[in-house]
């Protein structure tokens, strides 16, 4: 596996791999990989015959107060793992590489950045776009793929490909979870172990949602009472929010008629957790539970 | 020459000459061509082998009360303008094509788009960066020509490709004049024929100004003061702007000490115009006039 820190390196790299008539596959990541991640690594594998993957914690996503300084960092596990899951090469560069003088120049999805994520952590998704866009300009990736467990992300992502004529395909893949559901995210490291037992309350209460739903209930303010009823009984978890949203603009809706997105987020001690699982109806009060609940497909 | 009106259709045809070996040349314009457009043409032609050439009017870099409705229209002649001087394809898409739905996405240059025509023309550069984001990654070309009459365009846009990481290289072409000085522009075409005698009165102050500099004088303000006494001789004419930046971050200097921008906005009646011209110390009082000021090379 090739592992390369400048734009001109992997560039050279690519055209090499291009020439040679192979598909580029890209999974950008901020490294402190974990199964979602190769999962990630493993579609791309399917799909390509090169697969690049970048590892760059990038400043301009992390808000001043956010955890950039502490975010981990496992440069030579990520590598191990990146090449037992068939990545070709990672992309590692370091902020000047990426930023070597002030950047003035910004990709912005508006409306849809706003909700969500987006209004608890300002500028994030600006972060986010822009340097997923400079990584598309530097790998120029036939496809590239990205987790669920960013529900809003991708949505921004497909939204700002689609718009801007980006010449990529992106692949959506499934969030992966630990054994007792708690979905994969790398700073579950940051979690105590009290902390990792009650950070399950965010799968708990998205099952709480999906049974309600399953058993007839479509009132979005319904679901959203349960679902923190359920994350009350945890004294380390303080919710940021929970929204139940289309699946599109990932706008607040009231009954829940078309494909939805219920998402939340959830302070765990200094620890901010996200989840998410999409509900598909028409589901009326009678139709059969569990079988195609989508949420229900991810155990 | 090729014409194509879809995406699909475009991106066809460059796989088509990609696959030929052969290099893409760029030429974003918004139509109404003239012999400014032609020679990016031409330069396009000397360094690629095939060359395209769009023609949108795009909206988003128009302000409301701007003029994207009377914005000239002159479509074949302009295709008969590109093929003349060797396009190979002319991307005519409509609006619906390039914003088929309400667009959200934005590349955005900041701090060099507040001054000058930015100032006066907010949102203006917004339109252009996003819209030519689209185009370069629908074209994919390897280089791109924009011309110097833009002065404040092509520096934004350079800005963003390499920014962005952009795979594109500008090339940054002479501004063509008429006979008697006036810098070509699409909107010369709106002139009345006492406005067309007047708009000389951009050039004459540029003239004015090299000349103050070529003798020795350094002083920004002495400069601007001067090309303001030559344009209040011409009653037609009302100033927007006269800006004198350094080359970089276009931002307004005191002493022309390194290479320097002299850019300045008038409108002629109702319609504006811009000019702008480089110059390049050293010179002090003693230098040589004429022979070093870039300015004179544009003749």
């Amino acid at each position: 596996m090739i592992i390369t820190n400048s734009i001109d390196d992997t560039r050279k790299q690519i055209a090499a791999a291009r020439r040679a008539g192979k598909t580029i596959g890209f999974v950008p990541t901020m490294g402190a990989l974990h199964e979602g991640h190769f999962s990630l690594i493993r579609a791309a594998r399917q799909k390509c015959d090169f697969v690049v993957v970048s590892i760059f914690v990038n400043p301009t996503q992390f808000g001043p107060a956010e955890d950039l300084d502490k975010y981990p960092r496992t440069f030579s596990q990520d590598c191990q793992g990146c090449s037992l899951n068939g990545a070709d090469m990672v992309f590692a560069p370091d902020s000047q590489v990426m930023y070597p003088d002030e950047n003035l120049t910004w990709v912005n999805v508006e409306n849809i950045t706003d909700r969500l994520c987006g209004a608890s952590r300002p500028g994030h998704f600006r972060g986010v776009t822009t340097v997923v866009t400079k990584l598309f300009n530097i790998v120029q990736p036939d496809i590239a793929c990205f987790g669920q467990k960013d529900a809003q992300q991708v949505s921004v992502i497909e939204t700002m490909v689609r718009q801007l004529n980006m010449p990529v395909t992106i692949i959506r893949c499934p969030i992966v979870r630990e054994p007792d559901g708690l979905a994969m995210s790398s700073r579950n490291r940051y979690l105590e172990p009290a902390e990792r037992q009650q950070a399950l309350c965010l799968r708990l209460a998205l099952d709480k949602a999906a049974e309600l739903f399953a058993a007839g209930c479509t009132e979005a303010a319904t679901l959203i009472t349960a679902m923190e009823n359920v994350i009350r009984q945890y004294p380390l978890a303080r919710i940021d929010y929970i929204a139940i949203v289309d699946d599109q603009l990932l706008c607040p809706i009231e009954k829940i008629e078309t494909q939805t997105l219920i998402a939340l987020a959830v302070f765990i001690g200094k620890t901010r957790l996200i989840d998410n699982t999409t509900l598909t109806p028409p589901y009326g009060p009678y139709a059969h539970a569990g079988e195609t609940c989508q949420w229900r497909q991810l155990r």
